[in-house]
């Protein structure tokens, strides 16, 4: 049984593609708000779950040693652009635990923001590990490593005490056992653990509200949590929905995109949390479906409204900057 | 009813993401090879088309007129790289009809070839519409509108004698009556008209066998085929499906893609016409079906085999060159 369509690509007025996946909304206690799809089938949730992957850094007492700021704790927690501002805070980040850029083991892409990368380009230097979209995550476990006082070399090993500690967070989070054939290596090298969508949901309303969670947990995600609140750029970066949206929502939610079309959320106030992937991978569907279920269940003054519409039902231009087409979420994720 | 997964994503040994498509495969008389999905229903052929786009090029007598080389005439059916013999072999196509870049309205955008893209930001350059990846369609336009006698500004609209021309030869390829609500506007400004994919298929297997169509039509097909399978490098570019396919089997397979995950293929010697297309639109998954579907419809000397199973089946690595998953044609396109 194929999930449904969540978002239809119109090239003038007829569908051209159209995007199928599965979407999980519940509280902290697993009460269902909405499914669509399958939501019993383990995903990868990718960095999605950075902020999840980031608690062992507060818990620990790793953040507070190495007195990270909220920007460092945001970018922790982020898959950043790597423009100027995103690598100058993780350079910082791996020198508060004594180390540089030669620790990071994540290796080395071009920023994902266009002109951070054309400057470097222009510049004649090569991207390196910093520019790398998870190096925010990745200081975190480097800082992580320093605390516990072991090797930090190997970090990316599931077998590595730092991996063995996200691991159990996750677990925890999510009340799934993950074993080794749920375990699949991230782009930056790390695990990634495939869990049901329906879990991951749950573990977003119980990262947002603390309820089921320790006492100390709960403190170490409502720091996250409002770390990024305060410093969305260091989530994603310039124009991104991420970053866009808690710039607009601050508090009220806390959002995570991942690669192959995951997205994870958290509403605070409203007690939900929201996973959901798109069956094909793809981001732009992945970003509209996002931006139409913030529409959908939170209860949005106009400005924000029509800023996350523009990511929910995005225009498609030519090379003339003409609109072609658009992209339009189904009636099922958003009804007209 | 769903199409079917035509391509699986896989991480490690788990599917993370999965592509629906529907197939097509077809004889010049109709008879049916080989059906996925909903082979009725329209779809935009986008760039697949460039071929059949380019043969009133040749029918009109444009191409002799202008003494196209066999290099110019692959480049009206391509959608290239942005590389540098590419742009060389567009502006040449532009000044045998006495035109430069500045009649071009497809719009600019980089080079799809990276290494150029960046030789060209190292330069400080920006990119002009001969980059653009439908500049050589476009020069054959423009070379028809002269021919024609006509004003060439405006050679994009719908109503230009030009695009009259084109929309009559892929109404008669396809058998289909083309009204303005199949329209869409592509990417590079000019129509495109969606038509049932198993029309599509049709058309390409009347394309590779000139069977159904008049003599004249049956050679301008033949030539630009020929043209295509000397210089398939002009109608792709270096390391691309389309480019590395027509190398290793020359008049044996026609092949081009288009945006959104379509493909499109003749085989001249089979009487075969190919088309699909993947519901999402992804290219990743289009590539490895076009690859896939050649194994399975050719008879392959082995290298070639190998070289069309790197296209079929590519490795997905990490950002540290570590291979952490593959993409696996579905056993309805391949069986095992």
């Amino acid at each position: 049984m194929a999930n449904p369509v969540l978002v239809e690509v119109l090239r003038g007025s007829l569908v051209e593609s159209a995007h199928r996946g599965a979407v999980c909304v519940v509280d902290a206690d697993g009460v269902t708000v909405l499914t669509l799809g399958d939501v019993a089938q383990p995903v990868f949730p990718r960095s999605a779950v950075k902020a999840l992957q980031a608690l062992p850094l507060v818990e620990s007492g790793a953040a507070d040693r190495y007195r990270l700021d909220d920007e460092e704790l945001a970018i922790a927690c982020g898959s950043h652009g790597g423009e100027p501002k995103h690598v100058a805070a993780v350079e910082r980040m791996l020198a508060r635990a004594g180390l540089d850029a030669a620790a990071l083991e994540c290796g080395a892409h071009r920023p994902s923001h266009s002109p951070s990368a054309e400057a470097l380009l222009r510049a004649g230097r090569a991207p390196s590990a910093l520019h790398n979209n998870c190096s925010g995550k990745h200081a975190g476990f480097l800082c992580v490593a320093r605390h516990f006082g072991v090797e930090h070399r190997g970090y990316v090993a599931p077998s590595h005490p730092v991996q063995q500690a996200v691991k159990a967070t996750i677990e925890e989070l999510t009340r799934v056992i993950l074993g080794q054939d749920q375990c699949g290596i991230d782009g930056c090298s790390v695990p990634t653990w495939a869990v049901p969508l329906q879990n991951l949901a749950q573990a977003f309303a119980r990262f947002g509200t603390g309820r089921g969670l320790s006492a100390a947990r709960a403190d170490a995600a409502a720091r996250l949590r409002a770390a990024c609140a305060r410093h969305p750029f260091f989530v994603a970066g310039t124009g991104r929905l991420a970053t866009v949206a808690m710039e607009r929502l601050r508090e009220r939610a806390f959002v995570k995109g991942g690669a192959e079309g995951v997205f994870c959320a958290a509403l605070p106030n409203q007690g939900l949390g929201i996973a959901f992937k798109c069956d094909d991978g793809a981001g732009r569907a992945a970003e509209a479906v996002m931006a139409a279920l913030l529409i959908r269940l939170m209860q949005l003054e106009p400005d924000a409204r029509a800023t996350l519409e523009r990511f929910a039902q995005p225009a498609i231009s030519n090379w003339k900057g003409v609109e072609v087409g658009r992209l339009r979420p189904a009636a099922a994720v958003l009804p007209q």
